[in-house]
């Protein structure tokens, strides 16, 4: 049996009690076929708010030896906004070259979306994962005077959106062959134009997959108006953020959405987590529905080549909704009812 | 009668076809009010395309001496994303120092949402109109190669954000007294912070108005799941163009949503419009829908002090919405019942 390194981070909040659930279904599906060795580490609120750090390099260091790296979720009120998401969330997969951020969105059976029609909701978003306005550029001067000025600089370069729109025509490739640019480029033209170029060179070599464009405006209303047209959306770091809440909730909530933060060249680890956050407002309640981050775990799996696996954890995922719908269980029987179902 | 110039930008696509309608709602509740006098500007992408002039020196400077500004959509396909939008509507509105971006969402009675529950919705975005994304900052080096950069700046004043601020605290003081600062703190974490210390600042002022902030990715997940929630937003350049987006999908279709670009000093003309864009593919038909820009002719009218015509023009509309809801109407049938209805 290989042994698989694998990097747990709970985190904050709810992640402290979705991630527990998440690697018992880990366990069970790779009984006698892996042997997963899980390494926990203290990162997050509590760490930072005891010793201050946020990410060392030693503890950087040995995340980069893991095979992958399994995240509940970062952020606390007590802490001011940025310091975690910056220095811990954000650096990994910056210090990682998680370069794709990959979001599935699907309307499972028997969950209730709030559109009145939904129709057939089945996308994934690619969103860059490495650069955009995530990068951390830009300042502020005379700070706290009226004469404040704050800067964001956007970084886009062709090497980074190359990589991720190259990914997004192979996944349209082994999908329904549509695939939708997400930008602004009626505003943002210089990396709009740089986008568009590079997703019109490329799809040179996919001449099956059909392209469209869509402003991140258009695009908001037709999440809401007509989420079936998607099938792979590509779009830059901000856009991808901001549309993929939308779609966790058109899809009945983001208690449901999983996704990798991945680094397709190999080499460093990529990490699997919910998209939700650490909801301070329902944590330690013992309610918090560990689905999005069993579904992560089932895209670890995948993305360490368990393919099977990874399709039973999906597979057990959507009976178990489809027989409970919306009843409000706890987050121990939720795993309970899923492990059920493997 | 005080006479009242009022400059006509119908525009690209559908905004020929919309702004007349307007124009005969602004006629018949003004009469023996006022006297208003009309100018059509040719501006968009038929004068783009004739004689490559956007918006010359003369007719900005003809735009100023105007009282308000009317206008219906810019945008074509046929021209290169961007030429349009950034050298004729973001130029008039930055030349014209239109800080306040109001935009409006209401749930008519009649109006079929996509939601299925979607509550009573009634808010007002504000959107700061001037600076952000949207200065124009950023550019690219080595364009067209593997090693383009491509960046675009954001910047925030304290002096910008503070007057949009202030603008919202009051609105909220005439409305339900709840403000939401919606911004991306965790990552953008400059401005970010600007803003949030600003609302913080200038609510002090304001102790009535209950204050949240919420993340642009969560809000758009409000928008669908708890609309009815908001009360005044406000927000940046290009969070409010999203979010603007998502709320005319949710009530109903940006068909109904009127916006004014407004210079709340007074130093140059406001500009009113609809927030949906020149449709091409409907273009020609007589079939768009007037009523977003009969309602910025509504707020045209309340700018310049015409509170109860205003005030006329939005029952007119409602009556109209919940008497005819969805059926098939022309856009010229639809002009004739609102007029009808006044
Ligand atoms: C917590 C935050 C920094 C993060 C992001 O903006 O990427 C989150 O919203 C997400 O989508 O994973
Ligand atoms: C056309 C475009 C430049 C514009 C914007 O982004 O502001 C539009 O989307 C709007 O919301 O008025």
């Amino acid at each position: 049996q290989k042994i698989y390194h694998i990097a747990v981070i709970a985190g904050d909040g709810i992640g402290k009690e979705i991630v527990p659930q998440a690697q018992a279904v880990l366990e069970k599906v790779t009984r006698g076929k892996a042997d997963i060795r899980y390494e926990d580490f203290d990162l997050g609120a509590e760490r930072y708010l005891r010793d201050g750090a946020v990410l060392p390099d030693e503890d950087l260091d040995r995340l980069k030896q893991q095979d992958a790296i399994l995240l509940g979720a970062i952020g606390d009120p007590r802490i001011k906004a940025g310091i975690l998401e910056r220095g811990l969330l954000l650096k990994m997969r910056f210090e990682l070259d998680q370069y794709v951020n990959l979001r599935p969105s699907k309307l499972y059976k028997g969950v209730v979306s709030p559109l009145a029609n939904p129709g057939d909701i089945d996308f994934v978003v690619v969103r860059e994962g490495t650069e955009g306005l995530y990068a951390g550029a830009g300042g502020s001067i005379r700070r706290g005077t009226p004469q404040e000025v704050a800067t964001e600089v956007s970084i886009n370069t062709a090497y980074g959106a190359e990589r991720v729109i190259r990914y997004a025509f192979q996944l349209a490739m082994k999908r329904r062959r549509r695939l939708t640019l997400v930008h602004k480029k009626n505003v943002l033209t210089n990396a709009g134009d740089m986008w568009q170029r590079l997703v019109d060179q490329v799809g040179q070599e996919y001449p099956d997959v059909e392209r469209e464009y869509l402003h991140i405006d258009a695009s908001t209303i037709f999440m809401v108006t007509e989420p079936s047209r998607f099938d792979v959306i590509v779009t830059d770091n901000l856009f991808g953020d901001i549309l993929t809440d939308e779609a966790g909730a058109v899809v009945g909530g983001v208690g449901y959405s999983a996704s990798g933060c991945i680094n397709a060249s190999g080499t460093y680890p990529s990490m699997f987590e919910p998209i939700h956050g650490s909801a301070p407002d329902i944590a330690g309640k013992g309610i918090a529905n560990p689905t999005a981050a069993i579904l992560s775990a089932g895209m670890l799996l995948d993305h360490l080549g368990f393919e099977s696996e990874a399709a039973s954890i999906e597979r057990a995922v959507e009976d178990d909704i489809e027989r409970s719908g919306s009843t409000q269980r706890s987050t121990e029987q939720i795993g309970k009812d899923i492990l059920a179902r493997l």
